[in-house]
């Protein structure tokens, strides 16, 4: 365990935080940026248990030892900007005033109603501004799936996948908080029997069950970020939708990239869970064979056990199935392994740059990142809670992602990352 | 020519202006951001001649009728956010101001002398903060010329090629104003004979010939362009050279498209020109056949007459070898469908959003937009003035991309778009 994670306290005054199964103890302290009813201004805000706790408030009172101006903010770049010593020094206060012991928040009952804001009556956006999103192909099981699947089931591991982090530059201005509805997207698909192409609304539409990372603490323009510092160039993790319109990404991809497939949503977690947090639930990550080339070597354990599901629930129902169960310790390449290769060959990055996992899939049928994998390609429906069956997903139908640590008596959890889809625009003929 | 283009007056006070070989008569007025040695503020200016026009002087001076706030900025995206009204309001004003029967600025030495700056004596900067940047692969000479050498002559055009205007999302980070040093990536490198790549210095550095437009007005989530209305978004274009590592390049592509090999730097001009001083080179683009789907369609000519060269200096020479001559107007896809095509799937543009062309290839020989495409893959080397020879780059060539639209007695000129090659960082063993 770091040291800035402390071992106590492990109890908050805020007693919807002691719940063992609530994502937000005091163990977690994740920042977002909300707003509520009663003041339209965005500022950041920590969960803590079903609560949200208003730094702005407590900066204005003076109860935080923080340069001026990081909270009375639309996003969480000024603070991510501020650097890691503010991020551990916020962290290490808003554990002293959280914790049962603490008397500061927990007897003024006029300063908690100020400061404290039920998650129900808030507004979660957009925590941070991203100058650049980038997604990562970092799952040997997911790879393999869909090189099988897209490709050539013999020759599903491309041959440069075991020696590079292989990932895309994705669209930065499309991504959107949880809860925004997704629109189906229009675009070209080519059926194998017809000679061209038809423009028509995406008939495979899926989920990618990633996480993403937040650079806080940018690098310059051909100053490349080396493997065994990467770690401590990350603000926190989320929670990650990367949508995926399969039959515009069969016929778009090539030579390329995916470009419209993916640009039109993906869709993050509200809340950026720090590196700090998650600490405790470093693990080893799987063994790389070949060992990879010296620029992309690290000493010691580099992935986290976090636990992550994906769920669908259709229109008319109330109650979700759940479509897998996988974790982040699967991945074969590293948070610190993406940055490092991201900027070997010199190129900056920014605060609030955003890193996309890849989609996360495990050895096993239950496992799986995507409908695509689930489905064998849309070849094997799934049969949901009620007895509908699905594919892909059908307009209306809600998509639910979410994960936590489990740690002894409490959960670092990331709450949800949600989405519904909306209808198609109608074509115009 | 369109009402927004003056046919009078041709001529303007600032004497260079009115040389036919200038690139920025009274007929261009191109938006750019400059500091002086006097003033390390950055400000908006517009070249004329030889000089630079400080709008926040004009502005100041109460010269100008603009909404306030727009050219005391270190970037164009206040000014660009403000409209297309506005921007033709400016330059209808600025022409006014400019021609040689006004006397206002020309008779007023001492606002001259404030208002005028020599371009000898300014530093350019990034004209634009640049949220999204999307390079494209419009070129049918380049896609075939590129497909027959990375992959199979027979079948060089990807099946998708005449459906789609291709493109990827590229690193808006690392887009860099002409004139900044570019050092040579390192990378994997994978070579036939050899089992694993090496890391190593780029062997095979590029240069690609392109053009980048502006996104000026911009479009919502869910809310797609339509290809008639596409140029209306449109606020200007700059000249682009999308630097390409090919030995990087031919490694990591496949199957998510280009990342480290381009990603390290691209260079664009600082002087922004405007669609209004475009507006007379307007010209039929190639015919398109098949005819696209109708979401690409739109009536009229969208090509534009734009001469461009590419030039290389190496560092122990004090004159250039130009290595092509070749025309924007020769593009099969044109930057209406770049936009509608971008937008279709829902995607958001945003202020400031960059479009890159993909590279400029002629039918001919002289008219290659790349190294690799000039020097058949490396194979053929290219003569130089002095006897020299390249393949690819070489550490201390400077690469010079320039343009203009040729008029009637005059230029409308991009200036010129430099980047020199600084030697790769020493690799660690």
């Amino acid at each position: 365990m770091s040291p800035a994670t402390p071992a106590t306290p492990h109890k908050s005054w805020v007693p919807s935080a002691n719940r063992a199964d609530s994502h937000f103890p005091i163990q977690n302290l994740p920042f977002g940026v909300f707003t509520t009813a009663a003041s339209a201004d965005p500022r950041v805000g920590v969960a803590i248990g079903d609560e949200i706790l208003d730094l702005s408030v407590l900066d204005t009172r003076g109860l935080l030892k923080v340069p001026a101006g990081l909270f009375a903010q639309r996003t969480l770049n000024p603070f991510m900007a501020a650097g890691r010593d503010v991020w551990r020094s916020v962290r290490s206060q808003l554990t002293q005033l959280l914790s049962d012991d603490n008397a500061t928040l927990r007897d003024d009952v006029a300063l908690r109603q100020t400061a404290l804001v039920p998650q129900s009556q808030a507004t979660m956006h957009l925590p941070v501004d991203i100058p650049g999103y980038t997604d990562f192909y970092s799952s040997r099981e997911h790879a393999t799936n869909v090189g099988a699947l897209f490709r050539d089931p013999k020759n599903a591991l491309m041959p440069n996948w075991l020696e590079i982090p292989i990932g895309y530059n994705g669209r930065a201005s499309s991504v959107i908080v949880s809860g925004t509805p997704v629109r189906r997207p229009n675009g070209q698909i080519k059926k194998p029997d017809q000679e061209r192409p038809v423009f028509s609304p995406c008939l495979r539409l899926d989920i990618e069950l990633e996480t993403g990372f937040f650079v806080g603490v940018p690098s310059g323009l051909g100053d490349p970020i080396a493997c065994q510092d990467a770690e401590a160039h990350i603000f926190g993790m989320v929670l990650l939708n990367d949508w995926s319109a399969r039959d515009l990404q069969a016929w778009e991809y090539v030579p390329l990239g995916p470009f419209n497939a993916k640009g039109f949503a993906t869709t993050i977690s509200p809340w950026v869970v720090t590196m700090d947090a998650l600490e405790p639930f470093r693990c080893a990550q799987p063994p790389q064979d070949p060992v990879p080339l010296s620029y992309l070597q690290h000493e010691g354990h580099h992935a986290f056990d976090l636990h992550l599901e994906a769920a669908i629930r259709p229109a008319n129902q109330s109650t979700a199935t759940t479509l897998s169960r996988t974790n982040f310790k699967f991945m074969y390449w590293t948070m610190a392994q993406q940055l490092a290769h991201h900027t070997v060959s010199g190129t900056n990055t920014r605060v609030g740059d955003l890193m996309g996992s890849g989609t996360i899939s495990g050895a096993t049928p239950d496992s799986l990142g995507s409908l695509l994998e689930m489905t064998a390609g849309g070849k094997t429906p799934i049969t949901l809670n009620g007895g509908e069956t699905r594919t892909f997903i059908e307009d209306g139908d809600e998509l639910i992602l979410t994960g936590w640590c489990q740690g002894d008596g409490y959960r670092v959890g990331f709450g949800t990352c949600t989405g519904t889809i909306l209808p198609a625009h109608p074509i115009k003929k």
